[in-house]
């Protein structure tokens, strides 16, 4: 833990600084593994599944029998978790549909946007040791509310060729169309490129580690989008002396296990709270089963001290969280202030594992300073907003003078043409 | 012109396959720049001022001195346009502004999202013969709406070290906070690095040669985002027996002046009108004063007859043209037909060149097939969308049997005890 108290102002942004993430050189290994899959496809993924995950199998898709089975594998309390929590984060994304809004812009010129599903899309989800179907739903229940037509799932395989129960019952029950045995830097060069079983998509959604990341900027050369930049996950919270430090100490713990390059961030204005919740989170760290991943990255953590909660709120715009929780007593009125940030948590019970899981916004989420510039996963991540345009007669008379001009003032002589020879029809038949 | 009249279904995606583009191996160059002005500040933009565009200039900020003089310089019918399409885009990007609403997803469970405007902004205009002051307006009215701090515009001087005043003016008109004298990849880097007298972007907007587009992908090595990929610009025209050839014609060969790699394809259901339209455009090219560019683009040009509309919708969604007319009686019921495309013109009165200057919807949009997944610009482009959330404790007492069951089935356990620490001291305390 780094502890500092009423820190200097300028010296604020060295205090704060992201370690820089070390990137191995792994392009040429990438772009390697892409040219293996472009050249052999499903074979391909199948000896990289023996060779990565240790396992042998036959066919990549996962079958039908399969998704069945694993829906008597897990228990029902589980079912029923995931199915609130499918209600939820279904009903704050369905909310985010927009009507169609026809402005008329001169008299006779109307102009609108309408949303177009994008028609295929690749959801990653990584192996190891936590199965995190919580990602399916947070990527799979908007792609099928935006209305994509394909929506693919590639998870790698376990060393018996298996997939964990839970992903392939929340990927059934979410809407996925396929769901392939695949991991890896691989899985998203498949995806990017497509294989005789896996339909090649359009934009590719997914957590990783840093060959899959690496694969998802590289999936960029052939015309495929990505969700966002990545980077290590991160929570800011802001205690006053209302907060709660048993509670905050458990904020900064679930997110400092998330792994050692994890990035935790306590600011408060009130010693007592900062203190207590300093003794709290060794108290607590000491109880976890993960305990040597948050010990890690509780080394990089900061606890700072400062004198107003709007310093506390300069501070975290300056850093951008991705996560940030208000344990503020008069919360509301510091909305407004908060200008950089992936998701807000506010109040003492609004835990960030609420919207991790269940309460119905999206865990993927800008990190490493890109709340400055990018928005979350959204409904909106999974269609284009297309403008359409009609101009009557009338229309193209009232506008066609300052289309003239503008396009002679900038040398567009054709698209001059193309107003001048409208208008000149026009009067020839009047 | 590639003239091919009911081609087999199955020819479709080679018949119209965009040419490779051959991207030259200009990282090595792009990264030296960056290099230059990471090192030197404005005093490398300045010896690249001298460098690439001939120009000696001491202070690269233009002043306010220079601002006043531009208004003077420029005709009231010129100015009354810009002031024409103004209003017009300041309405369409307004009518994007969206209410805050809240969800409540489980009783005491509230979300929601708001936006927050991506405080520093840069705008790239390229410079050249045409002044694309067009393009200041599409890019400067919605980060002005959208609440952008700083809007910073950078543009290359001519040989006398000046600025088009065109460009100056529309600036000035649409809020653009500081002008700068800078061009091609160094402004680029300029933008994203920052220098003593251009504060570092958080996000790139605007056109430009290879050099600039090769910089702005460069750029978000530092964490800085961009608009979106480029490619050659592009219109698609499906014309039925009610089309008229000479408006078919002229609209092609507005898309064919901005260059010998645009891409212009005519799509028609109707023989007659198809043979009009051929000859149109030759004729109408004829008279064109940058008919050299428009006629190597008309070189790779494809004029198509087919069946049906739908074939030919079809065959536009294959190819997701930047801008798609619809030179059709009855275009109302093929709208829901339409899934790629960057922006849609409607019946024969809309001009590809309204939408360019001055109907409302923004001219920039994505090319190069990314409108199977990319929005153009809106101005969603200069915000970012922060969720929040307030649980109650009654909220979480609802929700968190549900997060307790997810978190511990993923393996995350401080997750969990951030729910459980929580119930507890409720338990407790009741």
């Amino acid at each position: 833990m780094q502890i500092n108290k009423y820190p200097e102002r300028k010296s604020w942004s060295e205090l704060i600084k992201r370690p820089v993430i070390k990137r191995e050189e792994i392009t040429e290994i990438i772009s390697q593994i892409f040219q293996k899959v472009k050249e052999n496809g499903d074979q391909a993924l199948i000896d990289f599944n023996k060779k990565f995950d240790g396992a042998e199998i036959k066919n990549i898709k996962v079958s039908e029998k399969e998704i069945e089975n694993a829906e008597s594998l897990i228990s029902n309390e589980l079912k029923e978790a995931i199915q609130q929590a499918k209600e939820n984060i279904t009903k704050f994304h369905a909310s985010q549909i927009t009507a169609v809004e026809k402005i008329e812009t001169t008299k006779g010129v109307v102009c609108w946007r309408e949303n177009r599903a994008i028609e295929k899309v690749g959801i990653y989800i990584p192996g190891g040791t936590a199965p995190l179907f919580s990602t399916v739903l947070m990527l799979a229940i908007p792609a099928q509310l935006a209305g994509c037509k394909e929506i693919i799932l590639c998870t790698p395989p376990d060393k018996n060729g298996n997939i964990n129960p839970a992903i392939l019952y929340t990927a059934k029950l979410c809407g996925v169309t396929q769901i392939f045995k695949t991991g890896g830097a691989q899985a998203i060069a498949a995806m990017a490129l497509g294989t005789e079983s896996i339909s090649n998509v359009y934009k590719i959604f997914g957590p990783g580690n840093q060959y899959v990341v690496a694969a998802k900027e590289f999936a960029q050369n052939y015309n495929v989008a990505i969700d966002m930049p990545a980077g290590p996950s991160e929570v800011l919270v802001i205690a006053d002396e209302k907060a709660i430090p048993a509670f905050c100490a458990a904020d900064l713990l679930s997110q400092a296990e998330h792994g050692s390059d994890s990035q935790v961030i306590f600011l408060s204005t009130d010693e007592e709270i900062f203190n207590q919740t300093i003794e709290e989170t060794e108290k607590q760290l000491k109880e976890l089963p993960r305990n040597q991943l948050a010990k890690e990255a509780l080394k990089n953590s900061h606890f700072i001290l400062l004198d107003t909660v709007n310093e506390a709120l300069e501070l975290s715009n300056l850093y951008a969280p991705e996560h940030l929780i208000l344990a503020l007593e008069d919360f509301e009125k510091y909305i407004p202030n908060i200008q950089n940030a992936g998701s807000v948590f506010l109040g003492n019970y609004s835990c960030e594992s609420a919207g991790d899981y269940a309460s119905g916004t999206n865990h993927t989420l800008p990190t490493n300073g890109f709340a400055k510039n990018y928005s979350g996963v959204s409904l909106d991540s999974f269609v284009k907003k297309i403008t359409f345009q009609n101009l009557s007669q009338k229309g193209l008379q009232n506008l066609g003078k300052t289309i003239e001009i503008m396009a002679e003032a900038e040398g567009l002589f054709a698209h001059k043409n193309a107003v001048s020879i409208r208008l000149k029809q026009e009067n020839e038949r009047v």
